[in-house]
């Protein structure tokens, strides 16, 4: 049987939605690398069963932590240009995400209105801080959205280290949010504490909840550890300890993911809460991102299988 | 075969130790009735493959928590008089608690002067707060027990809520504890946290780690969730949550703490910690303690099977 397309599977809050996310390539590299690169990134997609391919749309956020970043921020191609110049050979949905304080409101809505809801769903992302000067701010967009494009899927991060996040998913719930891709989880007891807030106001509200995507990173390398510190993340300290003092660190956070997948999976259809899984890598390393893609290949299995 | 003594699985930090754990019967009851309620203990014990009884020693605790206590404080009967007078048809080892604070050092050094280190260990608690006035602190204790009886297996606990507890456990150690039996556990990843800091901290003084049993207790009610809260376990929100809202609270605690369980086990078996469980009820509710019975036969098969 075919799967639906992403936007149903969405819409109707069907569990078990397997996304993989990418950042485009740098804005400096040449046309020809470019290609290459996309061409190598949809090689290693293939395989997998995915429902959607999330663009991540890059924004400087030195502002968001005074310390050195523990990997270099490079400009990257515009997302929804790396989709239109590069994946046309991609014939899945795409979720663009949009950091859309980078954005006037006439380039945001020029470009709702030019994009294809059969083959795009959005995300919008506010500004990394608030002292950060926004173009457009978060309302603001979505407000447009809903004027000029209200076809248009869109959904919303969540981010379980921050508190009452459950009520501020309910509120972008209202202003059109259909789903929400949650930011890399680490922290599973935290996760599933919001996931647990989030259930239980929509019933009391009479609400239906909506998709929680789940993103899972691997941390291979005291390197992305440092990184993902940098970002905010929560990480425990057993998980810290054990990249820090484990013979091979990436067998170890894979072990360790598959375990919160199975986790989070197990408690989100014991609830009822709609769920799926984000794959990504947030680290630039050969070997972590192969085993990214082993990771997404195991976590469709334990999906579908 | 038949299965080492608790006293050498604990010398030999062996991994599966299981134990359950009861509170000797209320002071004022008839001695008819305290002969009933240890048959009936036993009774219900007796197909559990357990590896030893802990028994606890109350201490009236109302001054760690101003609050109202949710199920009362009643004084029981000593464990070590207890297990003498009415568990004599009990043939495994007993681990009889101390909270030491209760007793002048005469009366201590008498009881562990007499007691069978064949049949007895022992667990010392300190005082409950530090404002407490006791009679023995707890390094007086360790270092009456070194002196007077050095063979008698002693324990320490442990509380995953508290920073740094790996390092009390290390000094415990070091004052004669060859194993930790914690608080009851609800927050995994803190015990985790725990575990994984103390693990490291051995290896890193060349000190082999010894045995942690966890404590589990299931949570079939909201009295009891108020209890555990009042004694100061940390219950994560959407464990909470499951019991505020489940249709069978009980049910879904068993299904929780098995998880934790599962959890634990695998966790330690990966990192090469000795481990075990120790099953007891905080509620004095009939099903509620009938299920416990229920868990312990599950953990049991988890640990042997």
């Amino acid at each position: 049987m075919t799967r639906p397309p992403l936007a149903r599977l969405l819409a109707e809050a069907q569990p078990g939605v397997l996304l993989f996310a990418i950042t485009p390539p740098r804005r400096s590299a040449p046309v020809e690398r470019v290609k290459e690169i996309a061409a190598v990134t949809l090689d290693r997609l293939a395989p997998l069963d995915l429902d959607g391919l999330i663009l991540y749309d890059i924004d400087d956020e030195s502002d968001r932590n005074p310390a050195e970043r523990p990997f270099p921020y490079l400009p990257t191609l515009d997302p929804a240009v790396y989709h239109a110049e590069h994946l046309g050979d991609w014939d899945r949905p795409v979720v663009i995400y949009r950091c859309v304080g980078k954005y006037g409101s006439r380039e945001l809505s020029d470009w709702l209105r030019g994009c294809d809801p059969e083959r795009v769903l959005s995300v919008f992302v506010g500004a990394s801080s608030g002292d950060k000067p926004a173009r457009t701010d978060l309302r603001e967009a979505q407000a447009l959205r809903q004027a000029v494009r209200p076809d248009l899927p869109l959904g919303g991060v969540v981010i379980s280290e921050r508190t009452d996040e459950h009520l501020r998913m309910l509120a972008k719930q209202e202003r059109g949010c259909g789903f929400f891709v949650s930011q890399v989880v680490y922290d599973v007891n935290e996760t599933k504490n919001l996931v647990s807030d989030y259930f239980y106001a929509c019933a009391a509200r009479g609400v239906a909840p909506r998709t929680v995507v789940f993103t899972l990173s691997l941390c291979g390398s005291l390197k992305t550890l440092e990184f993902l510190r940098w970002l905010g993340v929560d990480v425990p300290r057993w998980f810290q300890n054990s990249v820090r003092h484990a013979a091979d660190p990436l067998a170890e956070s894979y072990r360790q993911t598959m375990a919160m997948a199975r986790d989070l999976a197990d408690f989100c259809e014991h609830l009822g809460m709609p769920y799926g899984f984000n794959i990504e890598s947030v680290s630039i390393r050969k070997a972590e991102i192969e085993a990214t893609t082993d990771l997404a290949a195991e976590v469709g299995a334990l999906l579908r299988g």
